[in-house]
């Protein structure tokens, strides 16, 4: 591809499209009007627009969770990065792969200190693991290559690649071919034996996050688990988990500080597969940060960042786990269709009903979703995706970046009211692209988690000032009205029947839609 | 105040009073619980809630402008300061003093790395001119009375303070009294003879910025261009300038390049009062990026944190003009009550002819105003603020933070459909708090702006991918549902008489409404 002449941002392309990045999640301005002007003829690359940039780096987490590699991102210089950082900083939690290309000013431009001119590069690290400014349009395409292999470091990571516009409108612009991509560290083989020890041990827990949680790595932790009697449980936020009938079940380490301290409290020794040390997810005064009971053994056999098929299938192995069938496979739902006032119950029972086969599930329920894990567990084969950065707002992005990865399967978002609206501009990219994803907002017109977080931080008694900065109800927000300024269909319910019809009927159908639950 | 025991939370809010800080724009979350308890119990501050946290900003950026003194922001963690960055960039580039305060995980908690554990200080150092950590509780109001001074330093700066959620529950808080703010430092008396000989030659330009565009600073400058037959310019973006009828008027150096350029080729001489030497908004291929004549001789008698009403004294006595009555002075507007169909120039007469006495128009209206400085030069006395940071979306946040800063004044905002929609939820506030706002949406449907830049960069002829990517049509955004969906009236007009009615309406009546002007 090198002997035809090309600016930079030609070469960028080719390179992205040469290095199986075919998705580009943007709102470009002045600075990457050439990257515009070379997705226009350079035909391969999926430009999804999106109205605000925090849309653009959810949709690419989002993307890598389902599609396992990563998406591009093209944003406008330093604020264009800023809007979207809190996504990204959600992403890098997550384990998933970026690619970052952020237009800057042409290197003569940036020392005049214009208005747009901000320090891109300090921006970008906090939330990068990889930051790079290319210093000529004949380095963007090597740069490129590299901020890909970046990207693919397993489990993911964000790369932020910074063009200055002289590197893209110069014409001395060099393709480059694909190439060679990392693969997932070793386990540590030191510790199997240990690990073989725990798991001969009573009281022991299987403590198992990121690509541990496929269909067939869950079971053959399903298998040690049958054949040792030790616990599975996963971390409490997971990129990605396979989950639904016929499939190992496995359950979540609770969020709330007192039920996460509660479910830990039993394990004497921990074997880690993919996932961390349990913490509390804030810290609360008088309580402990560490979750895990005092003095347990904790086994590292992987972290995230290595090879978990292989860690597992050492395991099972050593374990003599191979012919053993697997423990804790989901039968099917017996939930019984509810009908009148709604519920969280309630809620938890239809939609596990109403999961498709081999939707996807992406859950920021938050307070009306804490039913929800149990309640699916028989549900259709389904891949579910929780927040794992805390930062809210991620949900309807990621169904974004979810559906555009996998065209053919369903993505069910649930969403909190208050988590919504923060990257509320996410409808219209979902008409645009005329997404199938249905949106489910759970409109309890509050901040209800923090209503909690109030008494477990120590506060008594809040007054009504307090209140008042939790409240969401004056005004209510109407999605319905919301959803469809965008050009998204929607309708509220307020009874069970009403939300079942709604649910088959937006699932019946393909395309984006909203269904508001009011609480 | 430090006789009684009090946590650091507690004393962060008596510290924050008692410097006169007494509005907080805030989204918290679990780490700023006890500052939301403290707010509930100490009278005094006006805590405004708003769905994203760059409506936070924004408004602070807004307060700061029409109060002349620091908001807060109260802030959950790295992701909710990163939510609300680009407007810190555009409160930054506009010379407005803001205090944030950022909620931390607890001292202990940061090492584990919890999901929203961030480099906080590394996200807040871009756009911040002073970053601290509090170290203890005792720490909080010594720290929170720094950050106001640093605020303070003019023109106005951010300063970011960051609490670990320690600092804010222990109990050994010490709230600190008013302490003393700085003042602006002294213009460059050492400039000001050369400055009084540019302005005895001819072709001579006083370039203004800043505090220097007051009313009584503008009078000024128009006895001293009276005097010496000196033109008047302003910088193209300008945080707040005083306008309209029997005010000197001062026309803006243009956006377009082409026409900045001729704008100041006349100039040989260019005496600088609060602003920069004029340099272009981007870089384009084969254009100049110093704005100025070649060899111009540029003197720099103040910059932006200088005494500029001192500057402007000096010079209008030491070149003889105090005396004389000022050049430029705005007649009442001749403009014609247009009708039939709507067109650029006919908003630019209804704006002018609709700006209410005393009004405050905040203006993101990009291609759609390019003729609005020159028509409303003779509307009713107002103030115009513009975005000096050049990151959209800074409207709607901003006319919040002058509602709240003015609420005996009108406020208008001005926005394009593609820069209204990066923080729509600030309609929510709008509505929540009642502001006096109208906001006036210009529905092109398009990055218009962009489609001119697509050329300026050297991109003849772009295909249909290119102009998708700049393009809001498909869907088109339904404003008036979407500002019904937030609570706030709104309608929709399509000729001029219709317009007209519906400025009218809505300026008679207080609380906030929505215009959309579909193009």
């Amino acid at each position: 591809m090198t002997e035809t002449k090309m600016n930079g941002a030609e070469s960028l392309v080719h390179t992205l499209l040469a290095n199986d990045v075919d998705v580009c999640f943007t709102n470009p301005g002045t600075s990457e009007m050439h990257f515009v002007a070379a997705l226009d003829h350079i035909p391969g690359m999926r430009s999804v627009l999106v109205l605000q940039e925090n849309v653009a780096t959810g949709a690419a987490d989002g993307y890598y969770r389902m599609a396992g590699k990563p998406a591009s991102t093209l944003l406008h210089l330093g604020p264009g990065l800023a809007n979207g950082l809190s996504n990204l900083h959600n992403a890098k939690k997550a384990g998933s792969g970026v690619v970052n290309i952020i237009g800057e000013h042409a290197s003569t431009h940036i020392e005049l200190d214009a208005p747009l001119t901000s320090d891109i590069e300090g921006i970008a690290r906090p939330v990068s693991h990889w930051v790079r400014s290319s210093k000529s349009a004949q380095d963007v395409g090597k740069d490129a290559a590299e901020a890909i292999q970046a990207a693919m470091v397993a489990p993911g990571q964000i790369a932020s690649l910074i063009l200055p516009s002289d590197t893209a409108w110069n014409e001395d612009g060099e393709a480059q071919e694909a190439i060679e991509m990392p693969v997932p560290a070793p386990f540590d083989e030191s510790q199997l034996e240990q690990a073989v020890a725990a798991l001969g041990g009573e009281e022991t827990l299987l403590l198992l996050g990121g690509q541990a949680l496929t269909e067939s790595n869950l079971e053959i932790a399903g298998k040690i688990s049958a054949k040792t009697g030790c616990a599975i449980l996963s971390e409490w936020a997971n990129g990605r988990m396979e989950r639904g009938v016929g499939r190992v079940y496995i359950d979540r380490v609770p969020y709330p500080i007192d039920l996460a301290l509660k479910a830990l409290a039993p394990y004497k020794r921990i074997v880690l597969i993919g996932a961390r040390a349990p913490i509390g997810f804030f810290a609360y005064p008088g309580k402990p940060a560490i979750l895990t009971r005092e003095g347990a053994e904790i086994t590292k056999l992987a972290n995230a960042g290595a090879d978990l098929t292989a860690a597992l299938a050492a395991l099972c192995s050593a374990t003599g786990a191979d012919d053993t069938p697997p423990a804790h496979v989901s039968e099917p739902t017996q939930a019984v269709r509810p009908t009148g006032p709604i519920t969280l119950e309630a809620i938890a029972d239809l939609v596990a009903l109403s999961i498709p086969e081999n939707g996807i599930v992406v859950d920021e329920s938050l307070t009306s979703g804490r039913a929800f894990s149990p309640a699916t567990k028989g549900a259709a084969p389904h891949s579910w995706i929780n927040n794992c950065g805390g930062s809210i707002g991620y949900s309807m992005p990621t169904s974004i970046g979810a559906a555009v990865a996998c065209p053919d399967r369903k993505v069910m978002c649930l969403t909190g009211d208050g988590s919504a609206m923060y990257t509320v501009q996410s409808l219209w990219t979902m008409a645009r692209e005329n997404l199938d994803i249905t949106v489910v907002v759970f409109a309890n017109r509050s901040y209800q988690i923090l209503r909690g977080e109030l008494t477990n931080v120590g506060v008594g008694n809040p007054g009504p000032r307090a209140i008042d900065m939790l409240s969401l109800d004056r005004p209510a927000l109407d999605w319905v009205q919301m959803a469809q300024s965008m050009g998204v269909e929607a309708q509220r319910v307020a009874d069970c029947e009403t939300l079942d019809a709604a649910l088959e009927d937006a699932l019946a159908n393909s395309g984006p839609n909203l269904i508001e639950i009011v609480l």
